[in-house]
């Protein structure tokens, strides 16, 4: 599957996108209706070796925003997370599986805390704004619920400390893992969070001015000069060895957060309420049958994991692998997905079919340790 | 903006998917998290003059459908359109627009209704389940609100009567425009609507079984060996002469049905309600300030159209373009794009301003007269 991305104003443009193109852009991926720069010509193992070793710049705008503000706005957000909210401070993001009545998956975005009744959620790849907006309106809850111009710029890598503070100055190092403060760039106080979809550290920049989109990426692109930075993209192979998943990709709707390995996000509490408590409920008090993994296999380099691929023990149905790459540095194959609870143990043997009908002896560990 | 577009489940494939790969697609776009076929390797001209003769299979599965079923269906779907619905009869398709309580728009399907009880609503590319989830479980609506297996595949062209006749019988001939009948396939009853997204006639075929995708395309493949069938998609020079409109292209939810042209679909009958009913009769009451026009304009083809090009009458800001391309049949190019009411009159001449930083003479004209 390798054909060109037809061109369109839906498939929405952003800020950055006259310096990504003017960087060679080479693959596109779409994430809420949004353009997502994945590759600039190198391979995703060049990038993968820069990531770890350098500082990136990401075009995230994508992780478009629900704003929720209003007197109920603590309120529908609670509505819509089974993570307990209540100690949440301003400041603070929170990763947070979104559920609907049947505690099936919506969406597992990031929950900024703006102010007692002022919220972003930062999203993966779908349209919680209607939902949010569905859910207001039904409710009759007293929020707006909009989509703001945030267009988040991620700076990735071991240097991004460096040169965030070159741009920002020595308070981005005040910023703790998950916090966000409020920084100026250009006259303007930006979200500045600790956070980002990798494990190599950084930051994302929640610029909420398209307009400054250029001179944010030229005041980083020339700070970054010395520090090797380079255009990048949430990196395939390392996303899939720290165990970061996506929306889409190792769940969907089909799944409940107890499956994605969510738990420590769900709370039970007689006074956190939520939108399919109960459904979860009787999922936690049962058994579980399946749940996300790694796993880690052999032969040459698989080809690109576009729908699942099927594991069998013994012949048996095991699961699905959902996402997979070579990892140039583990010199096999690596991946994620899921695993009925009889077979998901570390070690367990499994027998992987990829998409190009070659069958590959795999086994169940945990690369995040 | 030529880039790869990149692989993942979360860009969901289709039935049709190893035909349309085999058959050498060049170009997807993304429409409600699944691919969109937009090219073989052909012009999009050579695709047109195709179009315009001979009969085209698309993979439009990415129209996916919302089912909407229970005792409180019709009341919901009623509640998401300013379309009135009392006179909707089983078999029909309904072109409708879907807006939020502030009348923008959210999506433009088409719903069938299949029972007094069961809808779908064939959308455009944004997330309706979600909202319509969430106005049932707000409003405490008994319906269910789901994604069925449903992967429309659409015949379109003029020989789309005698290739369908071919696989489903003489009984195509007895559907009427915009409407439907359940027809037999290998045993299994489809929707088969006389519809499509283009203005050269055809169907499209419901099919509401994956497993049977590969057989669907071959048969009607096969039967239109000598009609010269071709794998085609929505054409963009034929879709902007006919004049219809694509949700994110054309409109966003910053706009209202009436800047849309859609005033027919909306009710302002005293016994139709609807979300977003008091905002629409405000704006109706008003003068109309927009409204989506053709707009013809010279010189050499235009670049591709991702994001709107500046429409001026004398050096004055008028609107502008959000889609165009050069017609071959016309020898100029054709666009549509939104102009304030004082410039949208048939034969105002306008200056477009191309993404190429071009200038080119151009004239509003109903291209679908």
């Amino acid at each position: 599957m390798t054909a060109q991305m037809a061109v369109s104003r839906r498939l929405r443009s952003t800020p950055y996108t006259p310096r990504i193109e003017a960087l060679g852009v080479s693959d596109y991926s779409i994430v809420n209706h949004m353009v997502l720069p994945k590759g600039f010509g190198r391979s995703v193992e060049d990038d993968y070796w820069h990531l770890r070793e350098h500082v990136q710049l990401w075009d995230v705008s994508c992780q478009r925003q629900v704003d929720v503000q209003g007197v109920d706005a603590a309120r529908l957000v609670q509505m819509m997370t089974p993570r307990d909210l209540r100690q949440a401070r301003i400041g603070q993001c929170l990763y947070a599986p979104l559920i609907d009545q049947h505690a099936g998956m919506l969406n597992d975005p990031v929950i900024l805390k703006l102010a007692e009744d002022h919220y972003w959620l930062s999203i993966a790849d779908s349209d919680v704004l209607l939902w949010a907006k569905g859910l207001a309106l039904g409710f009759n809850l007293q929020v707006s619920v909009t989509e703001p111009d945030v267009s988040p710029l991620s700076v990735q890598g071991p240097k991004a400390d460096a040169l965030m503070e070159r741009v920002f100055g020595s308070a981005v190092n005040d910023i703790a893992f998950f916090k966000f403060k409020l920084l100026d760039f250009n006259g303007r106080a930006l979200v500045v969070a600790r956070s980002g979809y990798s494990k190599q550290g950084g930051f994302e920049i929640y610029l909420d001015d398209s307009s400054l989109g250029l001179d944010l990426w030229d005041a980083l692109w020339q700070a970054g000069e010395d520090l090797d930075v380079a255009p990048g993209s949430p990196n395939l192979i390392e996303r899939v060895e720290a165990g970061l998943l996506s929306y889409g990709n190792e769940f969907t709707n089909d799944n409940n957060p107890l499956e994605c390995g969510m738990e420590k996000y769900c709370s039970f509490d007689d006074s956190v309420n939520y939108i399919g408590k109960d459904a979860l409920s009787v999922i936690h008090a049962a058994t579980p049958k399946q749940q996300i993994r790694h796993i880690k296999f052999d032969g040459n380099k698989c080809p690109p994991c576009a729908a699942t691929w099927p594991l069998s023990v013994d012949g048996v149905e095991a699961g699905y692998i959902s996402t997979a790459i070579w990892s140039p540095r583990l010199q096999c194959n690596v991946s994620l997905g899921m695993l009925p609870r009889e077979y998901w143990s570390d070690g367990q043997s499994v027998v992987v079919t990829c998409a190009d009908g070659s069958y590959r002896e795999g086994v169940v560990s945990d690369l995040a340790k």
